[in-house]
């Protein structure tokens, strides 16, 4: 890895053994899968299909990454009680349906993912765009029955949910995710050289909008305050855009069989990428700087963040 | 036309010179056209296009039927205050998004809808679908604006918002809508006859759905009680229904000139409907009997609803 300098740099320090956190990831993620599996719709009725076809997307194997970054920023901030729950499934809801529609023939038209076939290549495409759909509209019926859990609680607690709401929605939609998407697209079509500016525009958008939704939910959902809020944001904007290059530098230094996918293709399809714009060499130092920026900022949280801290790390400093 | 007889027998007893329904129409309809041009976004940033298409298809000059339901409703049941309005502007998104998909060259293929180009044929195929994917989130996004006016007004007022969304995100979703349109789109690909359980079904959620969460969300937020609000989704379900079977009579019976589109493009598709089922005077005795009982519902309710009565009538028995 050409940037392993950079990565040891941000490995000193380190509050926890590798051994302990892949045995504490590998259990974390179980008990998202569980905490999903209870959000799937049943597959019945008439509407059986899309159904069938949403939970086939939901249940292609992803990481979880997002759930489990709102869950450990919940922890941090000391948050308690089971409203973050169904809004765990939801931002999994809304990243998966962004892969379906996002492998649509008619936008990348991708055939396979994680080794899979996608969900309009089994299903067809109008089932695709219905998947997509079922999905975005169930991530807010779900993120919607946070409200039960908030009967007893009071105001309060009711003002956090909606105000978790309005963030998953804002993040998720055209000032968030869309947004990047819409940018993306349209760059792919122009086939124009992309400015730095426009290329973070796409990052920030199609990629930190969500980690920002995950993180600031879960900060919301433990009554993080105003201040408390900008910091969560800031630092999923780091871990957004970090992981997002560090994307675009595996696509040029990464191993295929670790990968589990082909390097080289953003050169094949000439896709312009930070890498191509702005070169290996300050790619990899932009990634080092922007998540030591991230954990300075999580070092300033009091709660317990080990794993948190380990997570994000990872996640940056990944081969694959 | 043919079920004119019927049509005669429910304007027995109305309430509203139908002069000063169609001056009142107007006003209404405009007043909702002037609150929808509040919610729409504005059309700048990289994400432009996406919020060009939205625009494009939310003011492709709908009837605004929905929005005028629910409010409606919400008068006659008593209700106050601004929450009501963003709801108005997301159930219209709502049902726009779910034109704009049903449009693509992969679900209807329809190049053109009252009387201008579909948004995917002026935008795209891939600016289609995220039109729609904007639109669907941004419904959520403007309706959860709702708890800005709650404010004040404390834990009831926030209640009934949460209660209205749940009720908008259900009816919307794979039990409603999206359940419905799965199910239709399944029907035409299979040619397998249809059973009126089936069609029943596939209208309900279509069609009559939407309906219910116009006029339920009306009542929640002016604050119906249980049996109240059980009442209304008969009402409801019963319009959707009628309006639905009209629709199909009047592919059959229709004045092409006056309903702005081909008659016959039903028999020509081989699509099999309400008519094609049952034929047009049970048809036509089912859109009488369903209405009937949507008045009479309608009546049992004290406050003010004239207007709704009229339109109601105007709706289920219109000649385009």
């Amino acid at each position: 890895m050409k940037n392993l300098k950079h990565s040891n740099a941000v490995r000193d320090g380190r509050k926890m053994e590798q051994q302990e956190f892949k045995s504490l990831l590998r259990q974390k993620t179980s008990e998202i899968d569980a905490l999903i599996e209870q959000y799937l719709p049943e597959e019945n009725g008439y509407q059986k299909t899309v159904l069938e076809a949403m939970n086939y997307s939901l249940l292609a194997g992803g990481k979880r990454l997002r759930p489990m970054l709102m869950h450990e920023t919940f922890r941090m901030l000391g948050g308690s009680g089971r409203a973050i729950e169904p809004f765990m499934a939801a931002i999994e809801m809304i990243h998966t349906y962004s892969l379906v529609h996002d492998d649509l023939p008619a936008m990348d038209n991708d055939e396979y993912r994680r080794g899979r076939e996608t969900t309009w290549k089994v299903y067809g495409d109008a089932m695709g765009i219905l998947a997509g759909d079922g999905l975005l509209n169930y991530a807010f019926e779900t993120a919607l029955a946070a409200f039960d859990f908030a009967e007893e609680t009071g105001t309060e607690e009711m003002k956090r949910i909606a105000g978790a709401l309005k963030l998953l929605a804002n993040k998720a939609g055209v000032y968030g995710m869309i947004g990047g998407q819409t940018a993306d697209i349209e760059a792919e079509e122009r086939r124009t050289p992309l400015s730095t500016k426009q290329l973070l525009f796409i990052h920030e958008h199609k990629t930190a909008a969500l980690i920002q939704a995950s993180m600031m939910v879960g900060a919301v959902l433990a009554g993080a305050g105003k201040d408390e809020l900008a910091a969560i944001e800031k630092c999923a904007y780091n871990i957004g855009i970090a992981f997002q290059i560090q994307d675009d530098i595996l696509d040029v230094t990464g191993d295929s069989a670790e990968l589990g996918k082909q390097v080289g293709s953003d050169a094949q399809n000439n896709k312009q990428t930070y890498v191509t714009i702005n070169g290996l060499e300050k790619s990899g130092a932009d990634v080092e700087r922007l998540s030591k920026e991230a954990l300075r900022i999580l070092a300033d949280f009091e709660g317990e963040h080990d794993f948190l801290e380990e997570l994000v790390i990872n996640l940056i400093h990944r081969r694959r």
